[in-house]
């Protein structure tokens, strides 16, 4: 048992937090400056800063860290890049600066294993550059998306196309300027088994019938300039070389990119409960109450402590979930990944409240990153699955795994 | 003991959900769609819709139920008007609608209570009449407003005015259109005792040196067209008749002005968490995931079960903290009124939020009011004073008073 | 809307107080001074000063308050009648002290309601002037309980008799001196519809093939001289007019009998939590750790004044549970009371836990009640259906009642 | 970062396991029918079968796996003996088989490191190999012994002498019949700075003026023949050499003894936690309720995934201690030991309270050994410092290391 990170790891994380405290943190002000806000993505433009920090992230090889592969990423295991997606966590702005940002990670990562020569060609090597974005459009609005095999939207092969058609949402990044296409997950063939029904197909978002319906707000805030979007697929032709890996293949590649994909949002989430942790307990032994600062006072030591312990507990679990991934593949991972999933973000969650609160009226602000740091983590309770369904996953193989062990007495 | 409502609520209790049901709910869309949004105040317009209602509301006998008194008010005690708090907090338009929304009941029962005959006549008539609207400037950005006694803005006497120097925020309702007047309390006498150095006093907006900096969002939301905002004062001037009841009793004020606004407070919160139930209970039957609707699936029957006994446990507690204000006096109520100001946010906040993760992503957009009522059960939290502060109070009161009887053996 | 209790409450309150603080608290010690403990019940004696307390409580008058009729009892309404049962569950010896224990009060109440004349002469009589004791004979250990129509063991009639058979536990008061009978419930038509199978049947403990087979410990400790007790019924022959309102009416007698019950159980409870919360109190200021009492330590304050918002809001519930048993009958009050038996044990259970965490060691020990209250606490967690059960009680009537309300908009 | 255990770990784990399974388990019902329990310890026997366990595990090279010491012990680093710890925490009789149970192993520890050649050989050698016992007496009933300056009793050397004044409780495996003496801690230079002024010193239980005053029950239970004890100390004599390490030295050898100590007693207490989840899970499975196995209903699968989710990160938290504890040094482990202190204990009260739930009545009695799990999580809730204070320490530490650490913008 060692809780060393790697050398290489080590050496990274060294790096990386230079390149925060130099770059990423100071340039937070300028990049919210420039957004103009507002629900109409069509007026959402990059902040020129971010491409700036793009350029300086690449030149100094802090990018594309997530892919395990040497070959166009960093060759790091995922218990390797696991600290690294922590410290990117603490800034909102820094997942892109790293070009480690979901869903395009994710995507990449589908790409890059399972994509055809001519999609890696046409679609990953400017996604693994920089220069274009893209979305995932899984999640619809009219069935409990929650139950994956509820998805109605459909992707029929017609000849050399297949036709897209349905409604998507939460599709993270559709705002963004640079955005390009989305993976659209459809059904395909509704006699198949539940597993083997549905498709992924590379859709281009100038393709006739993608309507952006509209962006959705979190908390009121439409998370420009990436945000998250509704589309409408209306007769979507594409041709049939654009499906990935083969139709049918859905769930086999979804299942693929998710844990990996749980890993990161996990630990940039944990980062973020750091920074909402740290920044509590400035608060905290800076101001005044009744006579002493607020550590003093009450149960407020406590909600540090316990904030300290959980996320400790967090990070450990998170990271034995990316080392078992990595040692022991997907499968026995897959408790581990859904416990991550459900105890991650309630940690973050809890972590913003509590620094909130000692922020008083200010915490709900926009004079501190804590309203935002609050809604990510809420929205992660949601996204890639609520906790319900993860909660139920870890239930069931708990309880199988139990009936396969001797009784002790 | 008796939990029956009186006839008279239990009369005014039918006409309110009625015009609540046939009036307000329908026209929370239109109202919605006439907002502009956005951090400019100055462009924020009172819905033509609300004025409507208004008169409706005015003309049927549904109007400053609030005020115990027959003058200008219903006469109800605390406990009468409690449950019809309750049915206002249902919907966000309402309690302006009835002419009952804060802080323009503290704002009228300060001025009821202890304005002079002129402050009456100039403030609280246009008030009463619903043609004007005020806030209450007390919290200060610079300090840890929870105690109070921080307060550091000054109200200093000069000949026959008083000078207003300090900042403020989270003055509710700042930025609407008809607001006129704030009550501000500021630092008269820093060397009398702690409770006698502040005074309240009226300063109309248009007052040279007043400056509305900007309105404070929560959650990204600026609660147009209300919104809470942040003053500065600047040598501001006003007549010393403006002082109400007195220089140095501003908290001798407070402490009237305070409890059952704090009780309507907690019963519109708890409307407003009767709302979340009610949306999460009809979307747990209504939505399918795995073949059986949500209400079937893990633990979310629980989840209802916990709210409504938590519900109904925190709206006992605010009747009776009602009653007791009303039968023995604000002493005697003290522990029970920090009581409800640390159950009913919590429970409100519970419920919105479970809400939310019932309803999945959907939750968190502008399609439920799910993280609107979140958002308002968050301030509250905060607002009148932290939980912190009310548990500490509660813990005072709890120990004296066990001192204070025989012990057991 | 009234919280103040009735006249004849407030005198019985004042009275019931002051024999508690001159007669029951300073008897505590010599009683349990006089238990021999261990499992062995047919050891157990009944302590002479219980006896003399019992005198002592008829004399004033405070006897068979529970009985809601005036002839035997004190004609007093359950709302009436609950915060009397508080006062009693402050010590453990005192519901037995006013006659006022369970299960006897349960039993008196349905021999009292369904009892045939001779029934009453002969097991009711006895009981209301304290000269015996009974059991309530209706879990089994082979089957999860919780699922009352689990129940297998048979009442069968056979000519004038009625034949027993099978196991229970869980009987409480079975090892007491005095315990002459049980009320044995039973499967006596497995052929009806499920709730009219079972029936209620008078059985002597001195009939031949009823064994009691143990008494069983809770954390150890057996209850003695009263104890809760395991028991084989064996071919066991009564008259059939030892029926209890006739066969295959064993879940409408326990219908009437449980609401009352519950209330009953959960004052108690609540008098335990306020003992509890009281020794919480006096230990936290009067001992010193850190230079400080140990109230002005982290987070302990908060810890009272969650226990007294928590007791308080569970006390209200539960005189609301009463009060519409009394006015609405307990159809009306179903939910309600499931809710009580939820939130009532944890609540008491809670203080228990806190209470003994700031007595450290000595908390557990028998140097103080804390161990006893936390154990009775548990037990009622599931005695009278387990949470899980009630729960699940709650949700669905609130489901439902959600479903028959209009929607908001 | 690794998560496998040692390859000797590995092969230790196999072992143990097996032995577990085919000695260990079989025999508790054995050992538990040998107990006459009760409170009078002087009746207290070493159940036979407990040597005859002791003699295989020592043979089969099971045997002092706790000592890091290749002399003696079995040369495991904490990480590498944790797991093994766990293992043994699913019996409570399994440690003492293997010579492995607490205070002995601390006792061993101290006298291993710090005792001189004639206390090593006089004291230590016997309880290597078994033959004796010991206790450790710190805490005292009369102060608040969190804060263990606290401490009274006196340790005063007089001449060649050092003499034993004063009480102390709480002293585990006071009342086993091995027990031949304690280490002391006392008071020996009040004037000197307050870590300095304690000793620790050997008294063998034979010396005149040592008095067992008498053993303290756990919820009831005197957890025979080991127990926990009060002492009285009364003009106690015993060489000045049974002094440890130096007179005033007691805190600097109580550092270096507790972190390991709380690490193992955290490793079996989740081993506990282990074993009451798993009997949750088959009872959940196997007992059936409205139709359906228990883990079909409500929450109850929700109960199950988070006890496996919060065992699984107390586990991550403890095994990072211990291996901080090993490679850095207990300085830099003292926020995490602290941790586990706080984190351990209450998931192991909440598997065993869950499992005690799930299982009904029967959970509250001796049929399982769930009540006991529960009390002896409890008991480690103050144990070795109470919550609190770790809850402070962690709190300390973190406030600390955030205003060391630059600030983020």
């Amino acid at each position: 048992m060692d809780f060393a990170p790697s050398e290489r790891t080590r050496e990274l994380t060294e790096r990386l937090k230079r390149f925060m405290r130099e770059e990423v943190f100071p340039a937070e002000a300028v990049y919210a400056s420039l957004l103009t806000g507002g629900a109409d993505h069509t007026q959402w433009r990059q902040p020129v800063v971010m491409e700036q920090l793009k350029a300086r992230a690449r030149d100094a090889g802090l990018w594309n860290l997530f892919l395990p592969d040497l070959e166009g990423g960093a060759g790091l295991s995922n218990a390797d890049y696991a600290p690294l997606a922590e410290i990117m966590g603490h800034s909102f702005i820094a997942p892109e600066v790293f070009n480690c940002n979901a869903p395009d990670t994710g995507n990449m990562e589908v790409l890059h294993r399972y994509g055809s020569p001519e999609q890696r060609e046409h679609w990953l090597e400017p996604l693994l550059r920089g220069e274009i974005r893209s979305g995932f459009a899984m999640t619809e609005p009219d069935v409990a998306s929650s139950d994956a095999t509820n998805m109605q939207a459909t992707a029929t092969i017609d000849g050399d196309d297949i036709v897209l058609n349905g409604r998507k949402w939460w599709t993270t990044g559709l705002g963004h300027p640079h955005c390009r296409f989305v993976i659209f997950m459809g059904l395909s063939d509704a006699n198949a088994e539940p597993h083997r029904r549905h498709s992924m197909v590379i859709c281009p978002l100038d393709t006739p019938g993608v309507h952006v319906e509209r962006m959705l707000p979190v908390f009121h805030d439409y998370d420009e300039p990436s945000g998250h979007g509704e589309l409408r697929f209306d007769q979507v032709r594409v041709p049939a070389s654009n499906v990935i890996l083969g139709t049918g293949r859905g769930f086999e590649i979804a299942q693929g990119r998710l844990g990996p994909g749980r890993v990161h949002h996990c630990m940039r989430a944990l980062g973020a409960a750091e920074r909402a942790l740290s920044l509590l307990c400035r608060r905290a032994q800076a101001r005044v109450a009744f006579g002493q600062p607020l550590i003093k006072l009450g149960g407020n030591a406590d909600i540090i402590a316990n904030l300290r312990m959980a996320i400790e507990q967090a990070r450990l679990l998170t990271l034995k979930a990316a080392w078992t991934l990595d040692t022991q593949g997907s499968k026995a991972a897959l408790s581990l990944i859904s416990q991550i999933k459900v105890v991650v973000p309630a940690v973050a969650q809890q972590a913003a409240d509590a620094a909130i609160q000692i922020h008083g009226g200010a915490g709900l602000t926009d004079d501190f990153p804590l309203a935002q740091l609050y809604a990510y983590a809420r929205v992660l309770r949601l996204a890639d699955g609520p906790d319900e369904v993860h909660r139920a996953v870890v239930a069931k193989l708990e309880a199988k795994a139990q009936l396969a062990t001797e009784n002790h007495a």
